[in-house]
């Protein structure tokens, strides 16, 4: 294993800027316990979380989006104008048609004439926009990249379903990119898919195949989650995972400054720490404070990483998440 | 205006195979004629469509993008394991969550562990999903990259809309990628996004804007296309945006070897030669055969294209669409 002195990175990549927006309604475990006939204390010790957010039914997730934009730009004393590329990587969309990006724009009144699109690889889409924003600022076609994602996971919380229902919060985050100097960037990435696990977590609404055409019922509309074999699978899966980007950075765990999960649950957390043995002192964990907030999770722990100083110039930063899909994907960074 | 043999492509990048699939069900447009109780003769010159294909209600879009992958990887004698990045680059999504590359993944039965996610500008995904793609290739994070756009645009047809229920036919078609060696690759891409013109053409529901807890109606899984309004602003910006793209590519209409448009309509496609000035030897039209597959439309076109020989090695390729958003894109390439 090398030292990260020596390292440099394949695709220089340089964030510059983040920012969050949360709903203005946050719900206490508390508040959930009464509200589901729990007894006090019970909702807390079954999901780990003090507290989340849920937005009100009519609030828009593109409005949401447009604010955390709006809060890496203003943070940062950026001019809106000099974003090129507007990225949207959430989980699920404003809508079918069109993309979620066109309703960020507007929301964000941003200037017409922008270019943009949607990336979708569900929680861990932030990971993909990263690596694609990489690319294209190393084609030199765009110089700053603003990725937002931004989910409504409460509007498709089954409260039927307790394992689910107490876990998903609301949020929006974004970070700004540009190519940097090239002494920052990506040391390694990496994406895996196992469509065998497609069903384990789910909305199937949404598109062509549950509709009035298609057939459709009133709980397609939900999250249908499996927890316990989506988690075996998982967990099964991420050791092997984690080393092989843990070797394709030619770093070791040791040498990783700051790991930056998915805040996918309790018990995912508690893995990164006792299976995966990442470092208390490296581990970003918001997830008491915020729960799952999908594909908002990553960016709002980049956040948190980045505005407390745990994103370091020279040293190595990884992204990491299990997604639906089940989609595994990974990023070791230089900062 | 330089000269095609001095330039040199930005990003590398080399189509080296093609494939589409369509629905077993042909539609013509005398079957509409009597479907809909008009004379006949009228749907045919109304939509300027002889046929097009519609699925059945249980056909699934995944299992039509997987026929178009195989048909890529069958005719170009290529190992589906070689893939190592599956782009999805359609319009409208399988299903909120998880995304379309997941479920082509499944339905293509490539090995499990490969990597992927989905691009969606709407008609246009596919030109942002070739940038993108140009990109990784460039940074070395994939070798081959499958792009996929599948579209079943007849499960959201309204029929009560007479414009909009014409032109609309399903779809898939994929493109496999390289890096190449550097001869062939991307002069300039051009994206700019209007979103004043969101809601000129839309699919409501799919996400969190329409669903039961926001509010949702029967209609709201339809495409809705206000056609007079969104030909008006499409037509009113593409000129000075063919002149931006043109102008970024160095080059001139008339050393463009080979046209590749959306397939929007027949209006659009006659705008192409009347106002664009895009002779009839450069333009690739299949509408009349097809009708506008959605995000399906451009690599279709470009399947016609490759196949026919009329993506010709060192000679500039040019990909253009307006479409919902309002998205324009367009990218000259040398092939």
């Amino acid at each position: 294993m090398g030292t990260t002195t020596e390292r440099t990175p394949k695709a220089a990549i340089k964030l510059i800027a983040t920012g969050i927006a949360l709903p203005p309604e946050r719900v206490t475990s508390s508040t959930l316990d009464s509200r589901l006939g729990k007894s006090a204390g019970y909702v807390e010790r079954r999901s780990g979380i003090l507290h989340r957010y849920h937005a009100t039914a009519d609030a828009s997730q593109a409005a949401l989006a447009a604010e955390a934009l709006h809060h890496a730009l203003d943070s940062y004393h950026l001019d809106p104008s000099s974003v090129d590329l507007l990225i949207c990587a959430s989980a699920v969309a404003v809508q079918a048609l069109p993309c979620s990006a066109i309703h960020i724009l507007r929301a964000a009144r941003l200037s017409s004439g922008v270019a943009g699109f949607d990336i979708n690889s569900s929680c861990v889409s932030f990971i993909s926009a990263f690596e694609v924003a990489a690319g294209l600022l190393n084609t030199g076609a765009y110089r700053r990249i603003a990725i937002v994602s931004a989910d409504l996971a409460s509007r498709g919380i089954d409260w039927q379903d307790e394992e689910s229902s107490l876990i998903f919060g609301d949020g929006a985050a974004c970070a700004i990119v540009e190519r940097g100097d090239g002494r920052s960037g990506i040391l390694a990435t990496q994406v895996e898919m196992y469509p065998e696990g497609s069903e384990l977590c789910e909305i199937r609404a949404g598109g062509t195949r549950r509709n009035p055409r298609a057939g459709i019922a009133e709980g397609d509309f939900l999250f249908h989650m499996q927890g316990k074999p989506l988690f075996r699978m998982a967990s099964e899966k991420v050791e092997a995972f984690f080393t092989r980007l843990l070797n394709k950075s030619e770093l070791a765990l040791a040498d990783i400054a700051t790991v930056v999960p998915h805040q996918a649950s309790h018990l995912s957390l508690a893995h990164m720490r006792k299976r995966l043995k990442v470092p208390e002192s490296a581990l970003i964990d918001i997830y008491r404070h915020y729960g799952n907030q999908v594909a908002a999770s990553i960016p709002t722990a980049l956040h948190e990483a980045f505005t407390t100083g745990r994103v370091m110039p020279g040293k190595p930063l990884m992204l990491i998440g299990t997604a639906a899909g089940l989609t595994l994907a990974g990023m070791v960074l230089l900062a």
